[in-house]
C-alpha cells in the first residue's frame, strides 16, 4: 500500500534494528484519514470471501479492524488481553507470549460472539513473531468457525511471524512488509 | 440518541445497580455501522467550533473516538493507561483511579501530539464517576491546549461523573443518560 509506506519513510522513527515507532499516525496518534484507506484496503483484499466477522486484539488491532469490519459490513469483536470484569463466563481462551513486554498474556474472547462456521477475518496493526495472530487463529477455530484471513497493517519480514501464519494455511495480507530496519532505514520487500 | 438508546435497551444486559454490560453492541463486539452513527453525531454536536484534535483513552474510547476524528477529518490520539515501552520522555501524565478495577493508572499522552492552543474534543465510551474525563481534562490543560468538551457515548447519570465535568466549565454531551439500573431495567434521562 503506497501511501501507507510513504507515511512510515516520512513519520516513522527507527529505534533499533528490531523497533519502528509509528506513534505520529498510528499507534498513538491516529491519521483517521489513512485508517479509513487502510479498512478500504483490507476489505478490498477480501471481498467475495463471505466474511462474517472481524476479530481483532486490543489494542492496536482495534482502529483498523473496526475500519475493515465498518467497509465490510460486518461486526467487529476484539479479544482482550486479560479478563474483564464483566466477562465472566463462556470464554474462549489462548495463550500468547509478548516477545516485546516479555509477558504472556491470557487472550479471551466471549463464545457469545464467533458462533460455529462464522467466516473470520483476523486483523492486527503489526506481525513480527506472530505470536498474538497464532492466538487469534487458534481462538477462531476453538469457535468452530474458519479463519479466512489475516490482515497485517505493519509486518517485519525479517521475523519469524510471516512463515508461522503461512504454516497455518491462513491467507496473509499485510500493507506494508519491511524487510530492514537496518542502519537505522526502512526498507520494503519490492 | 434513539437508535443508542433502543440498542441499549434491547442488547444491554443489566448486571447490578451499578453494572451495565454491553458487549453485544460496543464494548467487546462492535456494531460497526452504530459506531459510525456515533462518530456522526458527536461531529455534527461539536461542529463550527474549530476542534483540532480528538484525545480519547484506550480502549473503550478508541472506537467512539476515531470514528468522530474520521467525521471531523482531524487526527486522533489516545492516552495510555500504562506506559509504552517506546515511548519515553515527552510525556504528560495523570492519575486517573478507576472504581470499577479499583486502581490507579497512570494516564500519559506524548508532548509531541497536543499543541499549544490545540482544540481538543474528548471522547470516551462511558461516564461514571468522571476520573477518566477529569484526567483528560487535566492531560489537555498541561499541554497548554483548550478543552472544548467531552463528548460521553453512555453516561450513567446517577453516578457524580456528570456534575464532576460540568464543574470545570467544559462542554459535555452524553447520547445515552442513563438515570437508573435498578431493578434490572435501563431507565434513560427524559
Amino acid at each position: 500500500m503506497e501511501i501507507l509506506q510513504r507515511k512510515i519513510i516520512k513519520e516513522g522513527k527507527v529505534l533499533s534494528n528490531h523497533v519502528l515507532k509509528v506513534d505520529m499516525f498510528l499507534n498513538h496518534q491516529m491519521d483517521s484519514k489513512l485508517m479509513k484507506q487502510i479498512g478500504e484496503e483490507f476489505a478490498a483484499q477480501f471481498n467475495n470471501q463471505g466474511i462474517t466477522k472481524v476479530l481483532t486484539i486490543e489494542s492496536s488491532g482495534i482502529r483498523p479492524g473496526l475500519m475493515t469490519a465498518l467497509e465490510l459490513g460486518v461486526p467487529m469483536i476484539f479479544a482482550r488481553k486479560r479478563k474483564s470484569l464483566t466477562l465472566t463466563d463462556g470464554l474462549i481462551t489462548s495463550t500468547v507470549y509478548s516477545f516485546t513486554k516479555k509477558e504472556s498474556n491470557e487472550v479471551t474472547i466471549s463464545k457469545d460472539f464467533i458462533g460455529e462456521g462464522a467466516r473470520v477475518l483476523i486483523i492486527d496493526g503489526f506481525l513480527a513473531r506472530g505470536q498474538a495472530a497464532l492466538g487469534l487463529i487458534d481462538i477462531t477455530k476453538q469457535a468452530g468457525a474458519v479463519p479466512v484471513g489475516v490482515g497485517i497493517v505493519i509486518e517485519k519480514s525479517f521475523q519469524e511471524g510471516r512463515n508461522l501464519v503461512l504454516e497455518t494455511g491462513v491467507q496473509l495480507e499485510s500493507l506494508a512488509r519491511i524487510s530492514s530496519l537496518e542502519d537505522g532505514k526502512v526498507q520494503f520487500v519490492n
